[in-house]
C-alpha cells in the first residue's frame, strides 16, 4: 500500500532529522567555537538530504494513491499532515528557496551589528530584499493553497488561521487591552516590589531550576536542562533538550524562563509516543506549542499558589530575605510596565507588541506598505498602544526582532494566540477538575493539571486541526474573552 | 574528472559522518537514558545511508578512471586511501555484514551480564557464532586482498602489517620482556609508594584535568572534556570530544586517562586541516593513533620531569601531603605489578597481555584453535608471561575484553605497536631536538616537542603508509629495541 510506503518514508525522515536536532542543540549549548564551520557544513548537507527526500518525485503518486486507500481515521489525519508538509516542501522553486535563504542569512548576519549601531539606513536595503523574496514566496504559496498571500505565510506556523479571523480577534483585544493596561499600571503604582539582593550562584540557580522542573513533571529520563545564550526547547520528543541562561545578579527571569521551556518540553514529551516519526504525532502548531509554555509560565508559574510552592525551594538555595517572601515574588512576577522590548514584556502588555507587528507584516507582505514606512508606523502604533515613542530609536523599535531578518513573516501571531489558548485551556481545565488552578496547586494536584493537558492536548499531536483540538478541550473555538477574564481576575481583583 | 567526483563524494560522506560522530559522543556523554532507543534507530539509519553511499555502484568506475588521470602525489595518496576504504566497504556481501553485526550485538549484550557472572558456558556458544562469521569475513577479505586470513583482519586497523612480521616483533619482546618484568618487580619491592588520601572533589579533578590539557596544548576552541563511563576520544578533528570518568577517592588514574586521551586529541586536531574530508587527512592507523596517546601518557606523562611540572597544579587543587610530592607521584605512576586485567596494566607488563591475545586470535581466525581451547591456553600464557593463574576465573581472564564479542579480531596488536612507535618516535625527537624529553620538559620546551610531532606525524595524515611515515620521522622502520631501551632506562637505571 502506498500509505505504508509513506509511513516508512516519514520514519526515515524522522530518524535523520533526529541527528540534526541533537547536533543543533550541541551547536547552541556545548560546541566549542572553532567547531562551527564544519558543523554548519554538516548541517547544510543534512538539510539538503532531507529536502531531497521530502521532495522525492514518487511522493506525489504515493499521496494520490493513499488518498484512495481504505484508512483508519488516524491514518487519514496522518496522511493529511503528510500531504501538507509535502506541499510546503515542494510548492516553491528551488532557486527561490535558495535566494531567500541567502538574503535572509545576509540580512540577519548584518542585523546583529546594525541593531547595536541603530543603523536603519544600512538595514533597510537588506530587509527590502528579504521582503521582495518573501512576497514572491507568499504569492506562490497563496496561489497553490487558494488563500490570501499573508494567510499562506500564516499557514506555515498556524495552519487554518486567517488574517480575516486575526483581524477580528486582535480587534477585540484592541477594544479592552489599552484600558486594562492603564488601569493595571495605575493600580500598581501604589506598591513597588522589593528587588532580591544577589549574588545568586549559578550552580544553585541550576539546582533550583531542576527542582522546579521536577515539580512540573519534566521527565529527566527523556530530557536535560543546559545553558545557551538564547534559551530554547530542542532535541526530540524522547530526548527533549531545554536551555536557559544564568546571571549571578538575578535569578527571577532565568527561573521563569526554565518554567516556560518546561511547558514546551512537557508537550513534546507528552506527544503520542507510539506514533513518533509520523507527522500526526507532531505538535499541532506554533500557537498551541506556545500555549503550553505560557500555560506553565503565565497561568501556572505566575499564580501566587505556585510561587508559594516554590518559595521554600528558593529560600533553601538563596537564604531568606524579605524580597524572597511569596507575596513579594508575586509582586515581582506580576509587575506590569509598558516597555519598548517585546521579549521583556509582561503578559498584559505583550499582546500590544504582537498586534503591532502583525498589522505591519500583514500589510508588508500584501504590498500595502513598504519597508521605508515601517519606522513611522511602528512609532505611531507604540504611541497608540503603550504611550511610548521609538522615534529615531530603531534598535529598541522596529529593529529589535530577528524574525523578519530571515523572512519568518507570519510567526508573530503565534505568541498571542498561544496566550489566548493558554487562558482558554486553563478555564476549561478548572471547570473539568472543579477547582481553580490556584486551589489545585495548593492541594498538591499538579499531576491532575498535567494529566488533563496530556489527555486533552498532548496525546492528540496533530490528529485534529487546531480549532477541533481546542473545541474538544474547551467546548468552543478560540475565544479571546478568556484571556481578558484571566487578566482582569489576576490584575484588577 | 573522476578524481574530483570522488573528492566531492568523500566530502559529503565526511559531513554526514560528522553528525554521527557528535551524536555518538552525545549518546555516551550526555544523553538521558530514555533517549537511547530512538537514538540507536537514528544512528542505524545514518549508518545505512553511509553504507549505501560508500558502496554506490558508480564508485568502481570513478576509481578506475581516476587511476588513469594525471594526479599530484597527494591526490594519488588520497586515491589510494579512497580505494582502500571502498574495498573495505564493498568486498563483503551485505547479509554477512548484517549477520555478524547481529551476532556481535547479541554476544556483546549477553557478555555484559555473563562476564559479571563468570559464565563461560553461556558465553562460549555466542562467541563461537561470532568467530564462525568472522572467519568467513577473514576468508573473503583474504581472497580479495591476497593475504592470509588474519592479516586481512589486521588490515582493518593496521594496513600493511602482517602476522609474519608481528611474530618476529613480538617474538623479540618474548626474549627480553619476561626477564625485565622480573627484574623491575624485584627492584621495586624495596620501596612502596604512598597512597594519596582523598576525597578529591570532582569539580577540582575536572579543573586540574583541563589545566593539564592546556599544558599539553589541547585546543579548547576545537574540543571539549566531558564525562562518560568508558573514556574515549570522539567528535571530529575541528571539534574533538574527549571524556574521562572521575572517582572522588582517587585522581591518579583519571588524570593520566585525560593525558592519554589528550594525545589522541592532539593528533586529531593536528591532522591537515585544509584536507579534512578526504581520507588522506585521516589518522594513519590505530597503532599510530595509540602511539600519540601513549606518547602523551607514557613517554611524556610518566616522565618525572612532567610530574614535576604538574605537581604544583595538583597541590593547588588538593593541598599538600607527602603522597603528592613529585617523587612519590613518580613512584605511583611507575609502579609495575603483574595483574590479570589488561586495562589496569602498567607499561612494562602491558605487552604481555597484548601478545597473549594476538596469538590466540590469530590462531582462532585461521582455525588452528577453537573457542573451547581459549580458557586453557589463556591460563597457560598468563602463567608463562606473568606467573599468574586464571584457572576457572573467566571474568578476569578470557572474558575481560569487549573486542572479540563483536568480532574486532585484529585490533589488539595496535596497543603494543602504539607503545613501540611511541618509544621510537620519542628517541627520534630527542635526537632531532638535541635533548632528552625530560630535559625538554624541564626547559619549558613542550611546544617544541609537540611541534616535532605536528611536523613529523600529525600533518601527514595518511599521505604515507605507516612504514614510510615512521621511517621519515625516525630514520628506520618499526624497531622494538626502542621500547626495550625506554623501559630499561626508566625502570632499571
Amino acid at each position: 500500500m502506498s500509505y505504508q510506503q509513506l509511513e516508512q518514508h516519514q520514519q526515515r525522515l524522522y530518524r535523520l532529522s533526529h541527528l540534526g536536532a541533537i547536533c543543533g542543540w550541541d551547536q547552541a549549548a556545548v560546541m566549542p567555537q572553532g567547531g562551527n564551520e564544519a558543523r554548519a557544513e554538516a548541517m547544510a548537507e543534512l538539510d539538503l538530504l532531507l529536502h531531497t527526500a521530502r521532495t522525492a518525485p514518487q511522493l506525489a503518486q504515493w499521496i494520490a494513491d493513499a488518498e484512495a486507500e481504505p484508512l483508519s481515521e488516524l491514518q487519514r489525519a496522518n496522511l493529511h499532515e503528510i500531504k501538507r508538509q509535502w506541499q510546503d516542501a515542494t510548492l516553491l522553486p528551488g532557486d527561490l528557496v535558495e535566494a531567500l535563504s541567502l538574503a535572509g542569512s545576509r540580512c540577519e548576519h548584518a542585523w546583529r551589528r546594525q541593531r547595536k549601531e541603530n543603523d536603519w539606513a544600512g538595514f533597510a536595503p537588506n530587509l527590502e530584499e528579504v521582503v521582495r523574496l518573501s512576497r514572491e514566496v507568499a504569492t506562490l504559496r497563496a496561489e497553490a493553497l487558494s488563500v490570501r498571500p499573508y494567510d499562506a505565510m500564516l499557514a506555515l506556523y498556524e495552519p487554518g488561521m486567517t488574517s480575516a479571523r486575526l483581524d477580528v480577534i486582535f480587534g477585540d483585544l484592541g477594544q479592552w487591552l489599552p484600558g486594562l493596561i492603564q488601569d493595571v499600571t495605575t493600580r500598581q503604582r501604589q506598591t513597588q516590589p522589593l528587588q532580591p539582593r544577589g549574588p545568586f550562584p549559578i550552580a544553585s540557580q541550576q539546582a533550583l531550576g531542576q527542582e522546579v522542573m521536577g515539580l512540573l513533571g519534566f521527565d529527566f529520563a527523556h530530557g536535560r536542562l543546559d545553558v545557551s545564550s538564547h534559551p530554547f526547547c530542542g532535541g526530540v520528543p524522547t530526548d527533549v533538550r531545554i536551555t536557559t541562561r544564568y546571571n549571578e545578579d538575578e535569578f527571577v527571569s532565568s527561573l521563569m524562563g526554565i518554567v516556560h521551556e518546561t511547558g514546551h518540553a512537557r508537550y513534546e514529551q507528552g506527544l503520542p509516543r507510539h506514533l513518533l516519526g509520523q507527522p500526526v504525532a507532531e505538535a499541532r502548531s506554533m500557537g498551541i506549542h506556545e500555549s503550553q509554555s505560557l500555560f506553565c509560565e503565565m497561568q501556572l508559574g505566575h499564580d501566587p499558589a505556585f510561587l508559594n510552592l516554590i518559595a521554600p525551594h528558593i529560600a533553601r538555595h538563596f537564604g531568606t530575605q524579605p524580597a524572597l517572601a511569596p507575596e513579594n515574588l508575586a509582586r515581582l512576577y506580576l509587575d506590569v510596565k509598558p516597555g519598548l522590548i517585546r521579549v521583556d514584556a509582561d503578559e498584559v502588555t505583550y499582546p500590544a507588541h504582537v498586534i503591532l507587528r502583525y498589522e505591519l507584516e500583514r500589510d508588508l507582505i500584501e504590498g500595502r506598505i513598504e519597508v521605508a514606512d515601517i519606522p513611522e508606523l511602528w512609532d505611531a502604533k507604540m504611541q497608540q498602544w503603550l504611550g511610548l515613542s521609538t522615534k529615531g530609536n530603531y534598535r529598541d523599535g522596529c529593529m529589535q526582532d530577528i524574525h523578519w531578518t530571515d523572512g519568518s513573516f507570519g510567526y508573530f501571531p503565534s505568541y498571542t494566540l498561544g496566550a489566548m489558548y493558554a487562558a482558554q485551556l486553563r478555564f476549561a481545565l478548572e471547570r473539568a477538575l472543579g477547582a481553580s488552578l490556584g486551589t489545585l496547586v495548593a492541594q498538591g494536584r499538579l499531576a491532575d493539571v498535567f494529566g488533563w493537558l496530556q489527555q486533552n492536548v498532548w496525546q492528540h499531536g496533530s490528529a485534529f486541526d487546531t480549532d477541533e483540538l481546542v473545541r474538544r478541550a474547551s467546548g468552543e473555538a478560540l475565544n479571546p474573552q478568556w484571556l481578558r477574564q484571566h487578566l482582569e481576575q489576576r490584575y484588577l481583583k
